[in-house]
């Protein structure tokens, strides 16, 4: 495919010239040479602006002309009218791709901002000349330390199998946010922007190859041909989850995102039933988007609906009762075994069935092992909420949770709500998730909630498929 | 009402004895002494053990019987049999209140809990001491610096208006966790427990009297006589806010509930109607219940549902539009004055409506002022979304918005999302938020719902009230 082989040098390139680097903060190029310099970046950056002598220590290039370098990619931050001269030198050079970040396309009311677009359009024609944007922030491919956007602090963010590409700017910053504050771990951060020739389709056959990313999470809004996108999640059906968000749903906000990316965003309802046809996981919450995300990251695929709820409070596991049944679970009745064996591990003041209410018995390592492991090994158990709320007497046990998890893989989805006031079990917590043991969440219905979208993914590959 | 009074010396005490008080980190009795003294609880504190001699600096008394105090309040931790003869002295003494944390009452399966339980009932019948208990954490006066539950870290909470009142332990921890994660500030918590002789209706009564408690939030599971509360409800309606989450409403939580409690839960429709007669606002997701009482205590009350989307990016524009238009808000069409005002402070790329894109306006903090004012003076507007995301070459903006929103108060609610990395922006919008000038939200879409609560509240207390 193209797509993966010119993509592939876009985000993993050896050299990055930043066409409107400056030194001065007012300026966005001065936040793009700071995103690639304290980002780490281990390849050769090129500031190029006509006045300066150096930026952040790089020595500077007068024009793109001037630049003896080879160059894979090039990041314009220039205002839109410069853009068609930087292109045609992009394309002499045959540069390897482009990160356009300047504003002021085809979303500005004015005519002239679509004319422009589709000047660019022709500079490049024929070159396979791949472009993030316009109207972008850029990119970040954390894996590789390349932070090639306006926004500096993405650096900071834990990497991670998680593929963020969004059509909004907005989006894209808060769910990167919100994903460092859940220690959800990031591979990539895209910015389609206006998508001048780089869109949604492409991005998924690149993702579908990169060893990097394992779960895919779009946020559009609206799309010129959404039947590609379509076919393209078809021809990858069940290789990696692809997470859709679709905006714009209501009336108001479709017409603010068909002026906002230029495009006809067209109502909710046509979009659902072609995302299904193409094994596309639609969810409409921002929470939501990122919690399914996480547990299809973390967890092993379920085999069926049936849910085990272990709590050490009894309130918690009536509230991921009420959850589970309300988003498709089952409440799974244990087979006689794994009833006896819990019973046995229990204090006589503990309820006896699912949700089981641990009572004590969680304060002691051995007893809270032996239950989680006979419900693991139940065979109408095929999920796992596993729900602790901190208690001063009892601050340990996450110590005792992470060495007993630490002795046995998850053959089941273990999701937690384990909460604890003032980051006590942060760390722990983290610990946990990234040896794989478990996935974490601050409610007792966020953990159900998850669990439930584990199956209902499952459950949208196991759907024949139609036509589109 | 004999609720106010003898609650408000059971919340409020002058001396606290401990019965059952530990210098061992292993009994509750220890947790309970340090969350007393750590607290910063500036009464006596008299722990009460027949074995040691100091703890934690305060002389010991060997046995209730031995104490020459005048005692407010006695909170209890020895072992279930021991606790009729402590009732005795109490009611020997007429004690100001009892907190009852000892477990292995009416939630055993043992019938030898239940006899108990009404065996205590008979010890204090007609003394008027009100138990908080048994089966529970105990209760947090946050604003007495009062901590008299087994859990310190409680003191560390935020102090505020929200009073959190829940027959679950574990709930009432976790939301206490969260409050303390959103820095939502919390006047009570309250462990109702198995409710011996002090349940929500009487609290309801109390709390509406307490001027430091401006929204009660209740979790429930199951009550005996649900009109009692109900008719509770009646009587202070519109007075302050009650929400309540009732839990157990599927069928599997419903039956763990019921063995939690000790008492029958019913299915949830048959309270749901019951609530609404009451002026009660059932929430039935915990981050909803959280996030509404935030914005009932810290917003104006909306005096319609017209709402203003004012957003730097457009995508949590279209975003937070979805969610209102779904949740019952009209985005506001803006009279012509806004129009014109709003126009001319935007640059030509923005787009011309409701949500207001406000693009590079929002770098302006005049501009942003004058979007503001014109929204907030429309009369077609009765609320308003503020919706940032942060961007390096703006990190300065929230002490802009700052300085803009001390000069004049909120005359409308103005919920935001003010989104940044790494915790950039959280004391600016922490003092936002302590001078009542907004409240926010980690994400647009709970921004949107929270806004819509407003709404619905208001519109809940204008139905006509029918029979109970």
């Amino acid at each position: 495919m193209i797509g993966k082989t010119r993509l592939e040098r876009l985000f993993n390139p050896r050299s990055v010239a930043v066409v409107g680097a400056s030194a001065n903060p007012g300026k966005l190029g001065f936040h793009v040479m700071k995103s690639l310099v304290k980002g780490g970046y281990r390849g050769k950056i090129i500031p190029i602006n006509p006045e300066a002598r150096e930026i952040m220590g790089h020595p500077v290039c007068g024009s793109l002309s001037q630049c003896g370098e080879d160059l894979d990619l090039v990041v314009v931050v220039v205002p839109a009218a410069q853009v068609p001269g930087v292109f045609a030198e992009c394309a002499r050079r045959k540069t390897g791709g482009i990160a356009l970040i300047t504003a002021g396309f085809r979303e500005i009311e004015d005519p002239a901002g679509g004319e422009l677009h589709e000047r660019l359009l022709d500079i490049i024609e024929g070159q396979g000349i791949p472009v993030i944007g316009p109207n972008t922030y850029g990119f970040v491919n954390l894996r590789a330390d390349l932070n090639a956007s306006f926004t500096p602090e993405f650096s900071a963010l834990k990497k991670g199998s998680l593929a963020l590409v969004a059509q909004s700017g907005g989006i894209s910053h808060l769910l990167g946010f919100l994903a460092g504050e859940a220690k959800a771990g990031l591979s990539k951060i895209i910015g389609l922007g206006n998508r001048l020739n780089v869109d949604f389709p492409e991005v998924l056959e690149y993702l579908m190859e990169d060893g990097d990313s394992s779960v895919l999470i779009f946020y559009l809004e609206g799309l010129e041909d959404p039947r590609r996108l379509i076919e393209a999640g078809r021809r990858h059906r069940g290789r990696k989850p692809v997470l859709v968000y679709k905006a714009g749903k209501a009336r108001v906000g479709n017409e603010a995102s068909r002026s906002h990316t230029g495009t006809l965003a067209g109502r909710g309802e046509i979009y659902r039933g072609a995302f299904r046809q193409g094994g596309l996981f639609e969810i409409d919450d921002l929470t939501l988007l990122l919690d399914t995300a996480r547990a299809l990251a973390l967890c092993p695929e379920p085999a069926g609906a049936g849910v085990a709820i272990l709590t050490a409070q009894a309130g918690l596991g009536i509230v991921a009762a009420d959850i589970c049944e309300a988003e498709g679970l089952e409440v799974a009745a244990f087979t006689a075994a794994t009833s006896e064996t819990i019973n046995g591990l229990l204090p006589p003041v503990a309820f006896r069935g699912n949700p089981v209410d641990m009572g004590p018995a969680w304060y002691d390592v051995p007893r809270l092992e032996g239950i989680l492991k006979a419900a693991m090994e139940d065979e109408n158990v095929h999920l796992i909420l596993l729900l602790i709320v901190f208690a001063s007497a009892n601050a340990e046990v996450l110590a005792g949770l992470e060495g007993m998890l630490g002795r046995w893989r998850q053959k089941k989805p273990l999701l937690c709500c384990l909460s604890a006031p003032q980051d006590l079990w942060d760390e722990e917590i983290n610990r946990l998730e990234e040896a794989g043991a478990i996935v974490n969440y601050p409610t007792p219905e966020r953990a159900a909630r998850a669990a439930a979208q584990l199956w209902r993914y499952k459950s949208l590959l196991g759907r024949p498929i139609g036509p589109v």
